[in-house]
C-alpha cells in the first residue's frame, strides 16, 4: 500500500482513480491543480476581455512566468526558451532553421520517434542533404554510442540528431559527451556540429542543467512526464546556437514592429521562434503541473524515485517466465521495455487494457512498454506482474 | 433592447455579461456549450486515458468531426481541411511549402498582417525571392484592387497573398476574380499562380463556398468570428494545390507508417499538413462553437445580420462631429475602423476600455477598429456611439 502521504498526493491526479496507469511516456495524468489553472486562466480571459488591452497583458505575463517555470527546470535563462505546441513543432523549429547547404550531412540514431524521422527525410530531399544513421539500438546493452556517432561525423556534417532518453527501450544517452564530441569535430568550413535533442521522455524524468551540459537545441512536452495537458511544448535554444537559426514558421509573436506595426527585427530571445496566438490557459496549467512536481520534492529527489520504481518493474520481469526485458542493466529512466514470448505484444497490450492496465506495443524494436513515474506505487507493479503472469 | 430571444441567445457568453464587446476580430468571446466541451473532453481524456486505445480511438474521432463540421462551413471536403495551431501557422504552411526558386516572385497586398508579411520576408531572405507590394489600401474606395494586383503579376510570380475580409479597413476583396485572374495569368514555366488567402477576419463572417470560386490555399482561425477557444484553427487546399504543396513542419499526423513505425508516405489528405500532439479538447470546443451559430441561422442569414449591425453603427459614426469612416461606402463586414478628430485613437481606446468598450486601435492605416457580430444589439451600438460623441 502506499503511504498516506503518496495516498494523497496520488488522489490529486483523477486519472489514477480507475486504472493502472504505465503510459507516462506516452501522456502523463493532469492534476486537479493543473486542470483548475487552465479552467480558470479561461474564466478570466472570458470575464477581463477575451481581448484587450488588460487581458493581453495578463496573457503576455503568463507567458513569462511559463517560460521561466520551464527554465528553472532545465538550468537555463528564461530567454532561451520559446513555448510550442508540442516536442515535435520544437525539433522542426531546430531542423528548417538552420542554413542548409547541399551536400551538408545529417547524423541521427536508429533510435528516434517516425515524425523527426520523416521531418528529417523532407529537408534532406529540398535541400539535397545526406542522411547518415548512427546504429546503437543492437549496442546499448554492450557497446559505446558516443563511438557509434562520432565515428560517422564528416567534415559536411552539420546536425547530430538524438534523444536524450530514448523512447523506445528507455535507454540514457550520455549527452554531454554526445555534444562535446560534435561541438569539438574539425568540419570543412568551420561551422560548429549542432546537436538537437528530442527531449520528449527525458523533461520530467532527468535532473537536467543544460548549460553545464553544451546543449544546442532540446525541444520537449509538456503533456508526458511533466504532466501539463497535451497542447504546449517547448523548445531551449543555446544562445550561442540561437545566433545561427533562423526563425521558420513566423508570426506576430516572432518579432518587433515599429509604430506603424512593420516588422523590424526578431525578438531578441526565445519568442522569435514563436508564432501567434496559442492556447494561453494550457500555459498556466503546465506552470502548476511543474509547480506540483516541485511540492513532491527536488528533481533529483523525483527521479531517483523513478528509478526506484522502474527497478522493482523491471526486477519483477526479469523473474517473469516468459518475459524479456530489452536492458540488461537496471534502469535508469521511468520506461521499462520488455518482450513476451508468445509474440503477441498488441494482443497482450489490448488484453492488459481491458483489464484497466494502460501500456503500450513498440514497433521497432518489437517490444512493450511500461512507464513508472515517482508516485507510482509498489501494489500497482506489482499487479501489473501478477497480470502478465497470467497471460497465456 | 434586444429581443429576448436575442437576450437568451447572448446570454450563453459570459464574456459579454459585463463589457460592451466590439473585439470581434480580435477573438472571439466563448459560449458556455463551447466551454463545457472543452472542459468534458478534458476530463473524459483523464477518465479513460490519458493515453490508451480507446482514448486515442476517441480523439482522432473528434479530430475528424471537427474538420467535418469546418468543411461544411467553408463548403469543401472534410479531406482538404488540416487543423492547425491558429491562423498564422496556416499561411506558413501554404508559404513554406512550395518549390521556391531563387527569382521567383511573390505579390502582396499592403494591407497584410505583420506577422505575415515577416514570414513573406525571411522567406525572401533565403529563397532569393523578389517581393512585389500591390498598394490597395488608399484605393479601396474608389479603386480597382483587382487591377492594382494582376498589374503587378509577372512571368516569376508564383503567389499572391490577400486577405479576404481586410483586418485593417473591413474590406471584402473580390476573392473570386482575384483567383480566376491569377490562375490565368500565363507564367514562364507554365506554373499556375496560387492565391494564400489570410482568411483570419473572413470565416466566420462570409457565407462561404471555397469551392465555387478557385481558392488554392486559405488559412484561417477558430477563435476570432467562430468564437472558438484560442488555439486552433486551420487551412484549407485545394486537392489541385496539395500536389504542388510539401509538407514542412512535420511529426507524426503527416505520415503513414509501415508496420515498423517506419514513414512510408504523406497522409492522403490535409492531415499531410498537421504536425503532432495538441489541445484535443479545444477542437471539440470549435465543433460546437460552429453548432451554436448554426443554430441561430445560416450562414447567410448570419451575414446578413453582422452587415446590418456595421450598417447602424457606420451610419451613426458617420453622424457624429470628428469622426470619420474609413469606408465611404456601407460596411460588407462586422469590422468597421473610422479616425477621430483628436488623432489620440490609443487614448480613446484605452478611455473606452475603462467604460468597458472593448475595441482597438489599427496602426496602418491610423485609425480605430470596431467590431460588431450578429448577436450586437442596437444598444450596445448607440451606447458606444455616445461614449465616443462624449470623449473631448
Amino acid at each position: 500500500m502506499p503511504s498516506p502521504n503518496l495516498t494523497t498526493f496520488r488522489a490529486q491526479f483523477p486519472a489514477l482513480a480507475n486504472k493502472t496507469y504505465f503510459n507516462y511516456g506516452g501522456q502523463g495524468p493532469l492534476s486537479d491543480r493543473a486542470f483548475e489553472a487552465i479552467v480558470s486562466t479561461e474564466r478570466h480571459i472570458q470575464i477581463d476581455g477575451p481581448f484587450n488591452g488588460k487581458i493581453n497583458a495578463a496573457l503576455s505575463a503568463t507567458c513569462n512566468t511559463t517560460r521561466s517555470a520551464i527554465a528553472d527546470l532545465l538550468g537555463v535563462p528564461d530567454t532561451t526558451i520559446s513555448l510550442t505546441e508540442d516536442v515535435t513543432v520544437g525539433c522542426n523549429i531546430a531542423l528548417w532553421g538552420l542554413a542548409w547547404q547541399a551536400g551538408d550531412q545529417i547524423v541521427m540514431t536508429d533510435c528516434e520517434h517516425p515524425g523527426v524521422i520523416a521531418a528529417v527525410a523532407e529537408i534532406a530531399r529540398r535541400f539535397d542533404l545526406t542522411v547518415t544513421i548512427a546504429p546503437i539500438l543492437d549496442i546499448l546493452n554492450d557497446g559505446d554510442p558516443v563511438a557509434a556517432i562520432v565515428d560517422r561525423l564528416t567534415s559536411r556534417t552539420r546536425l547530430v540528431i538524438v534523444s536524450h532518453l530514448l523512447w523506445n527501450t528507455g535507454y540514457v544517452l550520455p549527452l554531454d559527451e554526445i555534444n562535446r564530441a560534435c561541438h569539438r569535430f574539425p568540419t570543412e568550413t568551420g561551422q560548429t556540429i549542432r546537436v538537437l535533442v528530442d527531449a520528449a521522455q527525458s523533461v520530467g524524468t532527468l535532473p537536467l542543467d543544460l548549460d553545464a551540459i553544451e546543449v544546442d537545441f532540446y525541444a520537449f512536452t509538456g503533456h508526458k512526464w511533466l504532466c501539463g495537458a497535451a497542447g504546449v511544448g517547448g523548445l531551449y535554444v543555446s544562445e550561442a546556437a540561437r545566433a545561427h537559426l533562423a526563425p521558420t514558421f513566423i508570426g506576430w509573436r516572432s518579432i518587433k514592429m515599429d509604430a506603424l506595426g512593420n516588422p523590424t527585427d526578431w525578438q531578441p530571445n526565445g519568442q522569435r521562434y514563436e508564432v501567434a496566438t496559442s492556447a494561453y490557459p494550457l500555459y498556466a496549467g503546465l506552470r502548476e503541473a511543474i509547480a506540483v512536481h516541485d511540492e513532491w520534492g527536488t528533481a533529483s529527489e523525483r527521479y531517483a524515485a523513478i528509478c526506484d520504481r522502474a527497478l522493482r518493474l523491471w526486477s519483477g520481469l526479469q523473474d517473469l517466465d516468459g518475459v524479456e526485458c530489452w536492458s540488461i542493466s537496471p534502469p535508469r529512466s521511468g520506461l521499462v521495455s520488455f518482450t513476451h514470448i508468445s509474440g503477441q505484444h498488441q494482443t497482450l497490450v489490448s488484453h492488459l487494457e481491458t483489464q484497466g492496465f494502460m501500456l503500450r506495443t513498440i514497433l521497432d524494436p518489437d517490444c512493450i512498454r511500461a512507464c513508472v513515474h515517482y508516485f507510482t506505487t509498489d501494489e500497482e507493479i506489482d499487479r501489473l506482474l501478477t497480470a502478465i503472469a497470467n497471460f497465456s
